[in-house]
């Protein structure tokens, strides 16, 4: 295979993701085993991310702050579950200065430990309640198998952190956070997901309730795209995050955190891209439109640019996100780099469709070829990007429930999982959950939220159930 | 003294720093030596800082991307000076997963070995350059003597490198970042700096050329607020970063690292900020504006609010970043409160006041109070901003230009860099310098661009010199 080559999805799904990083250029391995480079393609659309859901955070009343990269060892292993799930996957700073340091420090796996010592000191009284704090910073967690974007050993993220006077006040605050993890994979993303409960088996190290988000992947594989954790008062009592109620008794907080990650880039790849490479939903493409003027000697060149910088300018003034192709090389490897590379609508324009008045439009999503009037031109195309994000949405939705089935027995499921996600009862009983992991590698991804009450029988042992779960392999 | 008091630049500038920091509520101590909790307050700060240092950097042809935190130890030393400058403040991880790790990891102090590395395997013909990169990222450099902001163990910053075909474009690039961070800080943070290049002694570790912009604090003390490296061909022999010459030979890139950090925050502070706390530049504060409501009753509360929302709108129409507060407590706390914030303008608005048809708006820098018009008040507010602005500036440069004097014995210059900046013929020779530096605690800050060559006696041994260069005591 060529460098230039991609593997076709259905020959090895693996490769074609990997293949479709490369032509799109999006990131690089690094010298440190499982870490990654993000290239400038990549962190792109990390920045479109980020700016995106920061805003949406603001509006909610959350600050960003910024916490230390070190913690001190000690700290992790207060909150008894959270150093369980964590301790494995830690990278420890064992000399600094030229020195052993008397206590080991960790590279944040997670900030829940440090932030709520913070947090101890600065809160005292239900005046300092809510708050609502989320820092953008960088993790490590030691990953045994990795893979670019979607499980790397340092990774990028959003980790927010709020505490509450209540239970309640801190449950809706988790669950406002996941609903706006939702409406941005499905708005922004064009990623449908599936919001719902964690198992106890599946839920956050240190959380009493975990949220989540669950997508499907071209090969039907679910990925969690955001979590946001109900953490009780564990954490508050392992720190000591109190506060003086209005009844001037003193209380325990309650906490929650919440964090979505450059893995986002990953789903975004796999949720739409196709055999010739990537392809971006219009509002996560840092380029949205670009123009290739199309000329054979200098007259017509200043001819067709002409058009091509009135249609950018055009095109700027809708707030479409445009550029100008015009290096000096054929028109046939600028459309394929563009088309590996994403951009939703490549606009060609030479001699010929300046003479008719009109521009060849070409949509990336569908490839399809359009003749578009050269007048009203950007109107057109901020309509065609509009259809392409709503397409793709709709393409990933029927995509999804074409491959989740209801399934009743066992043997369903463990089939229904090799394609797809198995939507099935279950009778809360952590062995059943176990044994279909065991034997299927498939996992509960969640509890759904939106599902109608009806008796059934769990799909493993047949005991009465009154709740669905989605059973699927994940990443 | 009180928490909430602030003690005297007079006193103890030092002190009065840390005060300033406390009452304004910017940053925190962290658990971790020398490390730093940013709190909202200092964070929004960080916010402005990126937000328009990024658009500058863009408009210049500069991408960004992110490298890893984790560095092989051995490419530090692949590059003899670099790792002489930097081996002693190295924080290492030598486990991770459980095991102790074949090779040691060192936390990225500063990424030139990383993003080379990198470099090496994108660049392979000059159609590749110049490469334009740069990363927002957390760096760890252990230090000994720590103080918030201006040197913590683990710091944000942005760092940029860019890989060029020529000596010269590599060189006219570092000047034009170094421009870019000079305007920066004169426009926006309200500092003026002197730009100039250091000596060999002080130039960073591995650069052929390092350019710097150096601040004069409150105190008559220098700080270092921005600095540009040409770094000739030394890292590109170490991390092999060659490319095809248009003329089909093999050749060496020409290399640069830019970088300004958190640091900037502690200028701000220290440049402007007076015995009651914090005073911010208007387009550094996230809140150029606060509005005070001033009523009695509900009735009053009623028709106050009313027009309050309207100044509000109005502002929010010219870009002006305001809020109300409208809390339920006495207004003569509030003054206070938002005074040791350093919000910019405060606006107050009572029944008496709304009945003249005027509002009461104090400066924070002068502490000017004056009656302005409600009808229009929005249009003369934002003239009192941009006024504050200038007017910041000025008075630092002021400050700067009466604490800085021309010296011609050394008797003269050990005086002056116990006051402020002392400029003197230097002769070139390390010995001189490293004199000085000894006996005075004073370093050349800088050899300025600015400066007319004239003929005169080094400062030190009287040899001759035609270059005048600044001695400070810095941070």
């Amino acid at each position: 295979m060529s460098k230039e080559e991609i593997t076709k999805r259905e020959e090895d799904y693996s490769e074609w993701y990997l293949d479709v990083i490369k032509v799109a250029d999006l990131a690089d391995y690094a010298p440190v085993k499982g870490c990654m480079v993000i290239k400038p393609n990549g962190y792109a659309m990390w920045e479109k991310i980020q700016q995106t859901l920061d805003k949406k955070f603001k509006e909610t009343g959350v600050a960003n702050a910024y916490f230390p990269l070190l913690i001190p060892e000690s700290y992790l292993k207060r909150e008894a579950e959270h150093v369980e799930g964590f301790a494995p996957e830690l990278a420890v700073v064992t000399h600094a200065g030229g020195k052993k340091l008397d206590e080991p420090l960790v590279i944040r796996p997670t900030s829940e430990t440090i932030i709520y010592e913070m947090f101890s000191r600065w809160i005292s009284s239900y005046r300092d309640l809510p708050l609502l704090i989320n820092q953008w910073a960088n993790v490590v967690r030691w990953e045994m198998r990795t893979r670019l974007f979607l499980r790397t050993t340092e990774f990028l993220w959003q980790e927010g952190h709020t505490a509450h006077s209540s239970e309640e006040d801190a449950d809706k605050r988790a669950r406002m956070m996941l609903d706006i993890y939702q409406h941005f994979c499905e708005e922004y993303l064009a990623i449908p997901v599936i919001a719902g409960q964690k198992t106890e088996a599946e839920k956050f190290a240190g959380a009493e309730r975990t949220y989540t988000i669950e997508a499907m992947m071209q090969d039907g594989k679910a990925l969690q795209s955001g979590t946001s954790h109900m953490l009780g008062q564990s954490f508050a009592k392992a720190f000591n995050v109190k506060y003086l109620s209005e009844e001037g008794k003193e209380e325990y907080v309650w906490l929650t955190s919440w964090g979505v990650s450059t893995r986002l880039i990953g789903g975004v790849i796999m949720a739409h891209s196709d055999d010739k490479g990537l392809v971006l939903p219009p509002k996560i493409a840092s380029t949205q439109v670009v123009i290739i003027p199309i000329w054979t000697n200098d007259e017509e060149k200043a001819g067709v640019m002409a058009h091509v910088s009135t249609l950018l300018a055009e095109l700027e003034k809708l707030g479409i996100t445009a550029k100008i192709d015009d290096r000096d090389m054929r028109p046939g490897p600028k459309f394929f780099e563009w088309e590996k590379k994403g951009i939703p609508v490549r606009v060609e324009i030479g001699p010929k469709d300046i003479a008719s008045g009109s521009a060849v439009l070409v949509r990336r999503d569908s490839g399809e070829k359009d003749a578009v009037s050269l007048n009203g031109a950007a109107k057109q195309i901020e309509a065609v990007l509009s259809s392409i994000q709503h397409d793709l949405f709709q393409r990933a939705l029927d995509y999804r429930t074409a491959k989740t089935k209801d399934v009743s027995t066992y043997d369903e499921l463990a089939n229904q999982v090799e394609a797809g996600f198995a939507r099935a009862h279950w009778c809360g009983n952590p062995k059943c959950e176990a044994k279909v992991k065991e034997e299927t590698k498939a996992t509960i991804r969640c509890i759904p939220f939106d599902q109608q009450k009806e008796g059934g029988q769990c799909v493993v042992c047949g005991q009465e159930s009154s709740t669905k779960v989605i059973f699927a392999r994940s990443y």
